[in-house]
């Protein structure tokens, strides 16, 4: 039986349950889900029956990944453009591919990144694109959670004209705002692609619902020059003056970030997403300073960009690149060891989504967003260490099951709420279509 | 029926055939296989038929990666102690553990190894470590193909005094050199744990039987330090003067090495082997310049060093971590792009090995390396580029199958020569007793 629908029950049994609670608690035992909860987990046997069971044996349950940056339909654009300088690829390939975009096309890329996003292990994911409406609906079908941003540009946006942005965004938030796995973002751009107005007006439509901000800050030095050159000041200091550093803001990048940009940020309480793989692969994108974030006490999380500039969506991986990138940059085996790095991607992120109370660890009484990783694998034998492993050893391959809201989406393999076969070749013909059509 | 036997053929049908030959051309065709190597390659259907055939739709067929630096019965001390001090990680974790193996945990530890190896890819790779007699006979019966080091240290080893290395070393020598699968590798550690003499005696026994060398050289700046502190020369420097550095001389890591160093390197003609995970994760292993070697015409290649520093033997992995970390450290896009990075990892490797008449590219004549990488993946999806996504999309667990000296290893995740449980079971327990035993 497939346990595809809600209000339902399930058992994992037996299984080695990294909790990722107050105190980190690692419990060998079972986990019982009612409906979209977690309502039992227990070292004894649990005896009460349940709709679907898993056995846990060899195997690991963690809070499920949380992905705080991605722009999800440029999975499209996986590889279509590596090794090339920022501004050429944007011109040459990225812009003029977006210029086509419809919703169709968005649809596709969107399943795809469902597709792999649940396949690897991702329960939930923050993403910044356009079309948002159209990925909220495949987002919502596929069962993950969703926070999505729509992109408020001051050039306009492929989907619309500057003049329509804000009234057709309030429409999206009306849609979105009381639904339970996809949620409105507020998310201009960037304080280079934004002025201080749109910025302002972002900020205020944000208040006006009490919604989460995203936006892309300090990427690159040639964005903090541009700003700097443009307004005078540095980009945290344009979000301060605008009013938009605020426990809502989770901030996208900070590679170029000074230490008085870091007080303000946790003076103001935002939080902070860092994607090193992307940053990486740009190679613009410096070394964002997580020792000193995480000193100051910001909240720190884990994103993977988008797929055109990674180019997986692969949260597993993003973990190790993080942890690598810190110590070889500071020289000190000692930085961002391997349980910081596994709370940067599930209980930290819960919390700059103000979600912690609900997600982020397994917990009795928290939602039912859960994974489960194959242990019985070469990479990942022997076990001396289950957080080693998930950070250095493991990959998003090694997920066996993922479980969001108490609803299996993936178990070995299998997909639950998508047609892997349909999404994969839609997903080429798309693609195709994308790039070589005029 | 399973090609699990010598003398047989193999047909590859309907493939993406990247040949990595000289010209890097890429084929839609087939791969007749007769024996242990490629009779054929032909865009035109293969009539001829075969013992067994693989169907290529979706697939991409590329020469099997060399992974050119590792310790592989360390895969049991895989999350044996992350992010610590390298000397007090040595002396707390490793060089305790060290002091208790013998030939059971070494096979144990050798098989698991082989098992990662060939499930993710990798066909040949470069050893340095102890009971390598043991190493040979697993790996023989594994079908990898091994360049066994025996490491040799001026305090002895877990398996010999140092009064007796050499002429146990000699003896191992006489029992593998005319093996067709596994080869015997001359291996002093390092210039910081060999004196010169002990150098130049290692260097005298690779010139008799005409092997290749193998060392760790400029890994850390603590061993530069110690060596120049010591001799007033830099590693390179003593392997120059002790006739080591020569053109069967293949140098592990050389993060801190000198513009003089890579200038000496490339006039006696000596390889590298880059290790960018294990270096990242030690954190003091420093930036191996590749794009100075790389101008200099030097061999450069990849390593995943020992699963103990990685922690993983993935070597799509290692191609990833190897671009991204020259991107991020030049700020720098184009340095290093995905095609250069498949060379370092085949037809590199197999130059550096003296083996690029017979491996490394996918040609007519030459023997059968091959693994075949299954695209019908969402992180696969789509296929802009093919190079692109085997640095930058796949992982060690997209691999369909892995074929060495024409004989398969893996198909579809069986394995035909190893017991993917028995070893895997084994490996827990040996690592268990490895660990807590006193």
């Amino acid at each position: 039986m497939k346990q595809s629908e809600y209000n339902m029950s399930i058992l994992i049994k037996d299984a080695w349950i990294l909790t990722q609670d107050k105190k980190r608690k690692q419990i060998h035992g079972n986990i019982y889900i009612e409906d979209t909860t977690i309502t039992q987990i227990s070292e004894k046997p649990v005896t009460i029956e349940a709709d679907f069971k898993i056995k846990g044996d060899r195997k690991l349950v963690l809070p499920g990944l949380i992905n705080m940056h991605t722009h999800i339909p440029m999975t499209l654009l996986r590889g279509y453009g590596d090794d090339m300088v920022l501004n050429q690829w944007l011109e040459e390939r990225i812009w003029p591919v977006e210029a086509k975009l419809n919703p169709r096309y968005i649809s596709c890329g969107t399943k795809l990144g469902l597709l792999e996003m649940i396949s690897s292990g991702t329960t939930m994911f923050l993403d910044m694109y356009f079309f948002e409406d159209t990925i909220g609906v495949e987002t919502e079908k596929a069962g993950l959670r969703g926070y999505l941003g729509s992109g408020i540009l001051d050039y306009g946006t492929p989907e619309y004209p500057f003049s329509k942005i804000f009234s057709e965004f309030e429409h999206f938030i009306e849609r979105w705002k009381d639904h339970e796995l996809v949620k409105p973002v507020v998310a201009p751009h960037g304080t280079y692609t934004c002025n201080p107005e749109t910025l302002r007006r972002a900020g205020e439509l944000a208040e006006k619902y009490n919604l989460l901000l995203h936006i892309h800050c300090s990427e690159t030095r040639d964005e903090v020059y541009t700003v700097q050159d443009r307004y005078g000041r540095r980009p945290v200091e344009i979000l301060k003056e605008t009013g938009l550093l605020n426990k809502n803001m989770i901030l996208a990048h900070c590679g170029w970030i000074t230490k008085g940009e870091i007080l303000d940020i946790k003076k103001y309480n935002a939080s902070v997403v860092h994607c090193p793989v992307s940053n990486m692969k740009i190679a613009t994108g410096g070394v964002a300073p997580l020792p000193e974030l995480l000193s100051a006490d910001v909240i720190v999380t884990l994103g993977t960009d988008g797929a055109a500039s990674n180019n997986a969506l692969d949260m597993f991986e993003t973990m190790k690149f993080a942890a690598l990138l810190q110590k070889q940059h500071r020289w000190d085996p000692q930085v961002l060891p391997a349980q910081t790095v596994f709370d940067l991607a599930t209980i930290n992120s819960a919390k700059a989504l103000h979600m912690d109370h609900m997600l982020g660890s397994i917990e009795e009484g928290k939602k039912a967003d859960i994974i489960i990783v194959d242990l019985d694998k070469p990479r990942l034998t022997p076990c001396h260490d289950p957080i080693s492993h998930l950070v250095y050893a493991a990959n998003g391959s090694d997920v066996y099951a993922t479980i969001v809201n108490g609803k299996i989406l993936m178990l070995n393999g299998e997909f639950y709420t998508l047609n892997k076969e349909d999404i994969i070749e839609d997903a080429i013909e798309c693609a195709e279509d994308l790039t070589t059509s005029s």
